[in-house]
């Protein structure tokens, strides 16, 4: 919870330079933006980010948009002119991060890359988000996170038994990329008072998938098997996957022996499962795991999910319901005292839900900071204070399209 | 690459105390570790880590542990011994931060909660992952990682089309807890130099799940309906989507009309899709999106992927295969340019590809510094470098059950 002690932000010191468009990137300037961060993101001139075309939309506005890109101010600024240009760099040098998800290369040809910045200002991070990265045979492809999720092989693991590779049904790479992006920028500010300089980062959706697949391909190195699809299994533990209730899917997670033996005698009350010979170890379990699943569910499917969570949770079971987002949002953990879901006056779009941190920090609580903004409208404020533009001089400006 | 320019680490200036577990604590820790920092991993005598128990083995030295645990030392200490606490808080005086990964509440019942540690040493951040963190109502049900991918909605968003919600084939709640968790840590050593101390850091993996399901809550809350599962699909875009080939799947992912049209025309050859008042525009596609794979999967049966691919990425259109682990391992942008599985030295393992990183920093690349240590490995070089403690003492020490 925000409080009066901890509402300093952690970033409230730098200064962001935001060109990043739709998932990945915006992702990665709402967190330096709920850390305080002074985030100002740049959109082209009339139409903006292309995510502002995204809905749901209310009252005309597109709160997708809204979501990604609260905390953070909006200015317009034409980069393919030569005045834009010069804005931009006038910009750099007052700003410690820029952040973009061009296709690798846009930037150069704008003569906008990193070796061009860091001439006006050797301070400045520069970190860029694709699809493949910027250098390598694919760097050029373009790159959405269908792609991330299929060639770095998380759908290959992911999907029912015998069905086919399924992907995450989130932007599940657009996400990784986003908080590697994050990570990237905060060592490199870090790393920035020993060098005496900043640096470019280079965060690809493809690596950042692979990455994430932890020991996926430590078990392929080792069997050079591949992996067999099998729901919500679990290769190397059981019972550890969801059983079907009376109403829906449980979670039991039976982490070891004693777990086990714990969950037959006082959650199924069916002791003798510990001394069948097919289940006497978790070895075994696994072996036998479907055998298991059956004798399991013949049992839960006479109980609700909510009995069934309540009993094994009190026996010290690892247990719990398979959450659709109806749930989720008026859940008391989640919702409720974990407050992922604050509410954020918007000034089109009214009180709308956000996504909350998942970094809560004590002294300095990531927060919404404000609402997302409208295409331009912060340019007056921006622009007077970052260049001292005047009030007529913008007005010129955007008849010249140049913001 | 790594190369002489690049090789000093971001955070080479930063002592981590690490008495993480498993996966979500030790991937950050390997990440700081990867970037430099001097990452002392803590571990029961004895026994260690419990994923030391997990396999796959290679000559009897769990490979698991070691691809979770590169670039860390290794030193034992049993944390429930007087003289145990006395020394970590010893270290922890010359320590930046501690990262710890109990169920709430132990290291507090240890009397080394972060009340304790800030009396000794006011600098540290003190940063714990836990299932549902710190706070709240189910602050003290055991969290693993399949029960938060159910409760934060991740698999109620993933699986086949009327099939079972499904998790991801991965430890996700994991990886994204540990991302998170990195985040708060280096965001804390920035916030450090200006409130002039360090603070606690609370991260849940169930927290880390719904953060990563960006607009689905926003769709959520605009219609109050609920996402229907659709394998490969994306409610938003068609055809972005996986598609059968002669030998297996293929994403074609059309971001626009033009790219459809562009498909349809150069990639497809069936120009007339483009003329039927079905898939007129991309609300349409999406409303007759089972009628367009029909079509599209007619064509594509006869092709093989790599056929698809090549034709599409030529006229440009996204496309892809859904790789294997054994594709993307030989791979030669992945595996090969992007350089994502070094392999490590490990004294026992012997040569072992471990997972690279995600993160490409230009000046202080990110790089496997160490192999994993065997138990203990590092007891007399860190005792002996941070508390001049001595050989005889260090024997004696373990005599005693204390390392």
């Amino acid at each position: 919870m925000q409080t009066e002690t901890n509402k300093r932000g952690a970033l409230e010191d730098i200064v962001v330079l935001d060109l990043t468009r739709v998932v990945a990137g915006p992702f990665c300037s709402s967190i330096l933006g709920d850390m305080g961060a002074k985030v100002i993101k740049i959109e082209r001139p009339k139409t903006g980010d292309d995510s502002r075309a995204y809905g749901p939309y209310v009252n005309g506005e597109s709160a997708y948009f809204a979501m990604l890109n609260r905390s953070k101010y909006g200015i317009t600024l034409n980069l393919q002119s030569e005045e834009g240009k010069k804005i931009f760099l006038e910009m750099v040098k007052k700003a410690d991060v820029v952040l973009e998800n061009y296709r690798p290369g846009v930037m150069d040809k704008l003569g906008l890359g990193y070796d061009k910045l860091k001439e006006v200002n050797d301070q400045i991070i520069y970190a860029a988000v694709s699809g493949f990265g910027s250098y390598g045979p694919y760097a050029m492809r373009p790159g959405y996170d269908i792609l991330a999720q299929a060639m770095g092989g998380l759908m290959s693991l992911t999907g029912a038994k015998g069905g086919d590779p399924t992907r995450a049904g989130n932007a599940m790479g657009d996400i990784l990329g986003g908080l590697n992006m994050t990570i990237g920028v905060l060592s490199a500010l870090h790393a920035r008072e020993r060098l005496g300089h900043g640096q470019r980062i280079d965060v690809a959706l493809v690596d950042s998938i692979v990455v994430s697949l932890e020991n996926a391909f430590t078990r392929y190195w080792d069997t050079h098997k591949l992996y067999v699809r099998n729901g919500n299994a679990y290769a190397a533990l059981a019972p550890y996957d969801s059983f079907r209730a009376k109403d829906g899917l449980c979670i039991i997670a039976c982490g070891n022996q004693k777990l086990f033996e714990i969950f037959c005698n006082k959650v199924a009350e069916k002791p003798e499962w510990i001394a069948d010979e097919r289940f006497l170890t978790n070895v075994l379990r696994v072996e036998h795991m479907d055998e298991l699943k059956e004798l399991i569910e013949g049992w839960s499917k006479n109980y609700t999910v909510a009995e069934i969570t309540d009993k094994a949770l009190k026996a010290g079971v690892p247990s719990g319901p398979v959450y659709d987002l109806s749930q989720i949002v008026k859940d008391e953990h989640i919702a409720g005292a974990r407050e992922m879901f604050p509410v954020v006056k918007h000034p089109v779009i009214g009180d709308m839900p956000v996504n909350g941190t998942a970094i809560k920090m004590m002294e300095t609580m990531p927060h919404v900071t404000k609402a997302a903004p409208l295409l331009g409208q912060d340019n007056e404020k921006v622009y007077s204070a970052l260049l001292g533009v005047t009030k007529e001089q913008l007005s010129e400006m955007e008849a010249r399209g140049i913001v």
